[in-house]
């Protein structure tokens, strides 16, 4: 996922009309015991997992409060354009949004271990690291600085490492390859000498087609498959060594939750963390058959990302980590992330993985 | 985890005496616009993660209505004997239970696809198809002929196979060796020549100890450190075929369920998901710190099952599942669980479980 994308799908007017439209509802709107909030968004409308994810968790608090507390959402460039989001949020024209927090490396690099980094935390991880690890309270601390209360409301799962025209045999068949990914995902492959390229979703497809570029990572099958990708490029490789779970966040303007009563507030992280559940239940259900569907019907070669490959990625990851840490506070996050990160993977890579392996094997696939 | 444990760590005391401390109890109490509802549950007060997964959901309920439900926890046998509570639940005695759903195959031997079956599905593939693949439904249909409405409430994750006192190499090894694994596991393991013995979990130490038997399953490194398994035997091996993710339930009786106002029917909904996804990361979290603890503390030596054992469960257990369904709806269930299962497991075996495989490889560990 990227920035710059929304932006091109969402059709976004400019800044000015947008100003003009937030300007026009006070925030909060109370009247007769009843409150209005503004749910902005990075995503279209309705957007597969992601848009459809926001809906649910706006509605989930709707329906908890009766109706005394209404939450409308504004698809990306509604209300404001996408990535002016966390500023809005935090200068009270919206009430909360609901994105992916490494989209906020400009407002703080560190807001990325609350969302996905390379060799990064998994959903079980995040969720633990969030919950019990002390990772709410740094995001606590770390949101305090700009008005915004934060929870987890959601996480894609391990994203896949992206399509190839060509197959990816090696690490030198990567070398010089134009390679479409955003971010510190971007920067790491930047590393070990691909040629990375920055593109809007929208425009992945037609410069696959034309040949501008030899590949592309977008989320995983689900999105992917939506997008086309499988009828210009046959080679789907995984996993995405910087997105092995991406933490979808609800930021809450700090003076909005401050003034919710506790039951309100009780509301508010219940929703979120039901809807950490069901995003996560969502992206799985609809990957897996999106995966069955690209393989059995479009003839996609899935594969794994060769070793070589991987061991590089890794050898680069620690510095492009670091440099996400450039601060007393982002350090703090920095160390205490990957603590935790390496305090809960014993645990992942022992019961969880070797069982589904297994069944696949005794299963024959 | 079995149910006689249970019963035997509670102290439970005469059936007769929880029937009278019922009946004391009118269902549900309602006065001043308050409602007052009862929870049993299957585990000791506030047992690590099962218990307190109970009364963390209980309190979500109170918190999230202000008061207005406040809903009282019942440890194992302080209302009923444990696992009464399914009846209790059904017959109004209760209003609702925590439990882990396979311990009623007394009632209905399909309740064992809502919680574990050898080679089921993991904590996100139950997730997606209780809310995505038609899982819900089908539970509903199921316990309408009980009177009772189910939610999906947590999950241990991928479980332990269990602790041996000499390592184990092969199937061979195996054959008549004395371990205590209850329920459709205990059948499975029989099938390839275990001498399986149930014992509840307060006397498996004892029986290590002595020798009476030479090895054990339980539920995962945060309860089996509790125990103190590693001081009478050091080989801890993984996966639990049978216990890919043990999903918990919450059972609602039906007519209090039905009584609720749309409202309150939300707030039970986001209460149980919220705590679907809190459990998971509770027992993530303690999972990980404990195995760690175990291996550096107490010198355990965690191993993969060997690929002959494996093998031999995978081609036991058709059978075994299919011994579950034994009706029209158990078939149908039974049939929408495996087609659900082969749906979602493509995807399971695709980006995270390489992703925390790669990882490992790369960090050095």
């Amino acid at each position: 996922m990227d920035r710059r994308s929304f932006l091109k799908k969402a059709g976004i007017g400019s800044a000015a009309a947008a100003s003009a439209a937030a300007a026009s509802f006070p925030t909060p709107a109370i009247s007769q015991g009843t409150m209005e909030l503004k749910m902005v968004t990075t995503w279209p409308k309705n957007f597969p997992g992601l848009g459809t994810g926001a809906q649910r968790a706006a509605d989930r608090i709707t329906a908890l409060t009766d109706g005394r507390i209404t939450v409308k959402v504004f698809a990306a460039g509604e209300l404001v354009p996408p990535f002016e989001s966390f500023d809005a949020v935090s200068q009270g024209t919206a009430d909360m949004y609901h994105a992916a927090d490494y989209y906020w490396l400009g407002k703080h690099t560190a807001y990325a271990f609350f969302c996905a980094v390379p060799l990064g935390m998994t959903y079980a991880e995040q969720s633990a690291w969030i919950a019990y690890g002390g990772g709410q309270e740094l995001w606590d601390e770390l949101g305090a600085g700009f008005n915004i209360k934060s929870l987890l409301c959601g996480n894609t799962g391990t994203q896949m490492a992206g399509w190839f025209k060509n197959e990816v045999k090696s690490l030198e068949d990567l070398k010089g390859l134009k390679f479409r990914m955003p971010g510190l995902g971007g920067e790491l492959m930047r590393q070990i000498g691909v040629n990375v390229i920055n593109l809007p979703g929208g425009e992945i497809f037609p410069a696959l087609q034309s040949g501008a570029i030899d590949g592309a990572d977008w989320v995983g099958p689900w999105n992917d498959l939506a997008f086309g990708f499988y009828k210009v490029a046959k080679n789907y490789y995984y996993p995405n060594m910087s997105e092995g779970g991406a933490a979808i966040g609800l930021g809450i303007n700090k003076g909005v939750w401050d003034k919710l009563s506790p039951t309100d507030q009780e509301i508010f992280k219940s929703a979120a963390a039901a809807e950490n559940s069901q995003f996560y239940a969502d992206f799985n259900a609809n990957n897996a058959k999106s995966l069955n569907t690209l393989i059995n019907e479009h003839g996609v070669k899935v594969s794994h990302f060769p070793d070589d490959i991987i061991d590089a990625l890794g050898k680069a990851a620690p510095d492009v980590l670091a440099s996400a840490a450039t601060d007393d506070i982002g350090k703090r996050i920095h160390d205490a992330y990957l603590k935790s990160r390496d305090d809960y993977r014993g645990w992942s890579q022992v019961a969880e993985p070797a069982y589904v392996r297994d069944r696949a094997r005794v299963l024959g696939s």
